[in-house]
Parts: C-alpha cells; structure tokens; sequence
C-alpha cells in the first residue's frame, strides 16, 4: 500500500513523514492521479452538451462515476449531485429548502453543538434573514460526547430540519445515524457526512436519511468534488441553488424551466476531471474494503488512545471508546497544540493538525470540562488506511518528547 | 506547440483530432497537468489552518497562484476569490449584493439578451425572490451584434446593476468593456469574463469595472476553478455567499463574525490541487504572450469567416467584421447543426459543438433575421492557440462537404 501513495515518501527535516492529518485531508493513490492524466490527454472535453467524439467520452466517464456514487449509497443516479465540496452541499440544501418554502419562518431547524462550522454557520447566519427557529443539542456526555438522551429529548420539538454530523471532525465520535429516523419522524434530516463516509459506506434511504453530504478530497479523491444525495421526492419540489448553464430546459424574458434531475442542481461546467477520477479514489477502497478500512484504523484509534491516556499531563477529549473512530483530539497540560504540532513536524516527522477545527462551539463545551487552562483549540491527530502501528508509536514517542522537553 | 498537448494526438475514427470546440472548454498543456502530479505527490496537504510541513507547501502553492491572478488582473490578493467557475462567481456576486442590501427591491438590474445563461437565469430567477426590476438590452445589429446605441439607449435608466458579458458565446462578437463605466457610471458592473480573458488580458481597474468572473477551465487550466475579481469596497460591504469553515473568525450560538478578505468568501476546503496547477495555465499563456494568442486566434476566425462567407447556403451569425473574435456560429441550411456537428467529428475528425449554446434569449433573437428555418442553434467552430490554418481548412472543407451530402 505505501507504494501506491507516493506522498509517504516525502522527507520532513530528513525524516519519514507520519500523516496523521487525514481527517483534514487524505493523501492520493497513484490510481487516482494517473486517471486525472490519462482522462485529460484522451477524453477531454465539456461534457453534455455536445455531440463529438470526445465530449461523448467525456460525459459517459462523468456519469459513469454518478453511476458509481449511486451504486455505492444504494440510490438512484438522479438522486447524486456533484457539488464543489460538503459546504457547498450543505448551503446549498439550505437554500434550496428555503427558497422554495419547505422551509420556513418560525419552522424549528435543530443542529448540534457537534457540528463543524459547514454544518452551523449556514443554519446559524440563514435564520437571520429568514426567520426560522434555531435551537442546539448540547451534548452531555464526557468532553462534547453526545448521548442518547440528548437527541431524545429534543423529541417532543418536531423540528422541521435536523442538521446533524455522522462523525465528529473533533472527538471522532459516531454518531447512531441509524437511530435518527426513529427519534425524529418528521425532520428533514441533513447528515454531514464529511468525516464518516471516509470510513464506511452509508446507505441514506436504509437510515431514513434525506440529505447526505461529503467530499471526495477526504476519501482518496481530488479536491474540488463534494458528492449531495438528496431524496428525489425532495430534490424536485426544490428550487436550484446556482443557476445558470446546463441546469435549465427553456428560458424566455419572462422565466425558465428547469431541467430534470440532477442536472436541475448542477449548473456551469462541472468539475469534470475530478469528479472522473473520483471514482477511482471509490473504487481503490472498495476493493481493499471499508471493513478492512474500518478495521484497521479502529485499530490504530485505540491504541493511540490507550498509549495517550498513560501519558501524565495529556488530556484526551471524546468518549475514549468504541464510538470513538479515527480521530484522538488533545492537549499538553502547559504546551500550546500549534506548538505541540510544530514540534511534531519539525522533529518526528509526524503531520497532525491543531486549532478549533472549524468547531468553535464545541471548543467551548471542552473548555466547560478541561482540567488545563484550555487554549480554545486542540492537537488532533486522524488516521487512515495507510496508517500503521510504527506510525502511532512515532507519534506517541514525540507527544511524550515534548510534554518532557516542556516540563523541564 | 502541438508537443505541448497530448489530446491533439487522439485519432478520431482513425483521423487526426481537429478541435475547434475551445469556448467550451480548452485542452490542457503538460505542464499544468504534471504540476496536478507534482503537487499531489509532493506538497499535497490541505490548507491555511494547520503548521505542519505540507500544509504550509500546500498554502504558499495556493497563495502563489492568488498572487499570480492578482498580478495578473493588476488587482490586491485580497480582491481575488477562488470559485468553481463563472457560474458559481456570478451566482456570489448577486445573492451577497442581495443579502447585503446592496441590490435591492425596486431597484433596476440591466443585462443583456447576448447574455450566457450563467449570466441571465440568476438575475431572472433571483428578481422573482427579490423583486428588483430587470431589463434587457436588446442587440440591434446585424445577427445580434449589440451596437453602442444600443448601450447608450440605456444610459438615463441609471441601473444599479450592469451584468454583461465581455465577449459573446455565440457570436464571438467582443463587446467594448472600456466604454461601460462612461455610459453607466453609478452602476455596479458585473463583467462575465468566461469568453473573453481566454483573449485578452483585461484589468478591471483600469476599466472600472467592480466584478470580474472567468473560468480556468476555457484557458488551459484544470476543471473546478473560477476566478472573481471584486473591488475590495464592494466586497467588505457584502455578505457571504458559502458560510463554513475558513471563511469566519469567531462563532458563538448568536452570530458569527467573518475572516478578513478574500477568505470571507471562500467556505470550505478550497479546489487545492486545481488552483495550484492554474498557475501554471497562466504561466504558459504569458510566456507564449496574450498577443501572440489573440493574433493567431484573430487570424484564424478571420480565415474562417471568409472562407464560409464564400459557402452557398451557409448562414453566419454575429458581426462578422474585426470585432468578432475567436467564434464563428452558422448554419447550413436544411440541416440541422447535431448532424452537421456529429458528421464532422466522424468523418472529418472536427470537434465543434452545435446547439443553443446555453444562450436561448440570444436564439430568439437570431431567429427574427435568420432567412432559413431556424433550428433555435446553431454549429459553433472556435479557436484557440494550437490551432492551425490547416484547422481552419479542414473544418470548412468538411462544411462543404456536409451541404453537398445534404444538397443531393
């Protein structure tokens, strides 16, 4: 596997790099980036709307990968709409549902205090010019964990929209996206799939899930694609969010029709060879297997865990068990996380991210229990496929270096 | 040149690839799509808020290409927004002039009926929600062709809004950018750039105009970028378009408070590797000279006009004198322009598109002076810097061609 991705063997300062920023990220197989190649030399062209040989070829790998995306989530390639990321996807549902009503004022929108800001900003900022109630499940468990009885008693609420991560970009924690439906029978529920799609396969209509958004960049894939399934019945009672090229049937002076699903929410040329050589990033993981995935970074999130909670002085945030996957965030009592990944960089080779993690809200509930004088940010590291036991000892080794270089 | 560009050497139905469908989308030089390469296995990393090794690379990359843009259009970095293309970069600027107040009920939005629907369907469908008044500049010359009179009839309307392409998608017809802010200036002038900064370099500066939207994709970059220029004053006053991560500075439960420019206006994890490779696209262009570009394309659609001009029953569109550039529309007539399109690409190997070009209101009007029947579209044949006069040849030889089989 390290020979498939050619960015592991970048040097930093002379050492081996240790990735450990996945959850920001993930690096790219040599599959992908070779499509990206090969499609640009022999295949491209804009797509759809033409009728010569290589705008044939062209539309036929775009919508191949729709076909795939479609395939993966278990719907239909109509109900898969190509965005330039989650934060695309996710405005764009929320100003799709309230330009057309389905979403209205005094309606109630329920998110959590979870949530990255791609999924709290639009909800937060839109009401102000809307209209429409907001209201915040707070989490009540250890460090930001959310229970249970949280969703539950936001029941009774009936809220029209429930915005909700299926993974938290900070803790790691899974959320019981299976449960959702149940809880709330009657929401329009958008799911931030950003951090969990990564690791598992989701399939939205099995979970009673409307909306469903993630991003390519984050599962092998190139950047600049995000994937929006949304429920047909929804989509087509929905205005467009851009409008413009290729999402229209006919315009007059007067008004215009829209175009069928999805192409009806896809206006402007598409990222056309991105979203090509995304199916490659798909098809790479179902081939090694997201159990295999799952396994192995389950694997890698619980030992880090374990050696951490042994080290004196490192505070680990999240529930520190099962649900926990993939990501360990934390501080060192007295070191500031920007300086604690410097070091880590500078001197382990180990690349891992540290601030609020585009999750301000949450960062505040932690500082509700922190034991440290809470920097407002955190050292997190996340892991993915190409991530290996050697790695996380690294990495440990050099948490523990500079905790002992900072105490002395 | 020809060495430069891989997809030149793709054979259709055993024939040499010609490809005159360049106002769609260009083909890409090695070098921008090696730097994807490079880049990914390199320096590849998400950006801005992270301190280790590759996230910093992965930042000054992205930086280099908003300072290279900047340079470029002879404007700060602060005022260049990355997109994923004109349509999204159109889309901005009139829902933030929206939500800011800026545009509002009752006021008048100018565009015109040469417009692309990225520029025409969101001031229609967006007047609906909003209730400002649009009105439309009518070309009244020769096929479309907008005439100064036809600006300057406008002028006493005063519009708050000017949206207006610098360069016709149909007719290639090259509109005078530099006279706007003279006829209109109290207006807010939203410059469509897609077609025309493939040609020229435009400094909105210079020309007074306040926005400027244009696609990587139509001048030898990656898929999934668009660039908009916006005066720094417009845009401080301006709400977001996208709310997410990067583009805030503190988020409570209450409100948010947005990160300086351009950042505001870029939620999410931007298009990296594609922004990154775009630089090079305009390094290429610079290098050969925007001069040297536009002198052979002016040459070409010169050729081209005159050697169909001389065709019986071949139809051109637009004002086919200096100012049309880079596009030549016609039809052969009898035959609609899906067949003339699909039997140039099999049996000639010329890539042209056919269709309405996403310019409906403009094939209304087309339609009044047309004196065959006109099949609401048009052939379209256009030209970029690896084309050749031999291009040119083929393409019309193969028109010729097409009327003769049709004729018979």
């Amino acid at each position: 596997m390290y020979e498939d991705f050619p960015t592991l063997k970048t040097k930093i300062n002379g050492r081996r790099l240790v990735y450990l920023d996945n959850a920001a990220t993930t690096l790219k197989p040599k599959r992908v980036v070779e499509k990206l190649k090969e499609f640009y030399y022999t295949s491209y062209s804009n797509v759809h709307r033409a009728v010569h040989t290589l705008a044939s070829r062209a539309t036929v790998e775009l919508e191949e990968s729709r076909e795939r995306f479609a395939e993966f989530l278990g719907v239909s390639p109509q109900e898969i709409i190509f965005t330039s990321g989650t934060t695309m996807a996710i405005n764009l549902v929320a100003v799709s549902l309230l330009r057309s009503g389905l979403l209205k004022e005094n309606d109630l929108v329920l998110t959590s205090l979870l949530e990255h800001h791609a999924n709290f900003v639009p909800w937060l900022r839109l009401s102000r010019f809307h209209g429409y109630r907001l209201e915040y499940i707070k989490p009540s468990g250890r460090f930001g964990t959310l229970e249970m009885d949280d969703l539950m008693s936001h029941r009774e609420k009936n809220p029209k929209v429930l915005a909700i991560t299926g993974l938290s970009n900070v803790t790691g924690q899974r959320i019981p996206v299976e449960e959702l439906r149940n809880i709330f029978p009657n929401a329009i529920i958008v799911l931030d799939g950003a951090q969990l799609l990564p690791h598992e396969r989701v399939k939205p209509k099995e979970i009673g899930v409307d909306f469903l958004a993630f991003s390519l960049h984050k599962m092998l894939g190139p950047t600049g694609v995000g994937v929006l399934y949304g429920r047909k019945e929804l989509l087509e009672q929905m205005e467009p969010f851009l409008y413009g090229g290729e999402m229209i049937d006919r315009v007059s002076l007067e008004d215009v029709t829209f175009n069928e699903l999805p192409y009806k929410f896809e206006a402007g040329t598409p990222n056309i060879a991105d979203i090509v050589a995304s199916k490659e990033a798909l098809a790479y993981l179902e081939e090694i297997g997201f159990e295999v995935v799952h396994e192995r970074v389950e694997r890698l999130t619980q030992l880090a865990l374990e050696e951490l909670s042994r080290v004196d002085g490192v505070e680990l945030y999240g529930p520190l068990d099962e649900r926990q996957h993939g990501i360990v965030s934390f501080n060192i009592k007295g070191v500031h996380p920007h300086d604690v990944a410097h070091i880590l960089d500078q001197e382990f080779g180990v690349a891992i991210r540290s601030g609020h993690h585009c999750a301000q809200p949450l960062m505040n509930l932690l500082k509700e229990q922190s034991l440290l004088d809470f920097p407002n940010s955190t050292c997190r590291a996340s892991f993915y496929l190409y991530n290996t036991e050697e790695d996380v000892r690294i990495f440990v080794e050099g948490v523990k270096k500079v905790k002992e270089w900072f105490s002395r």
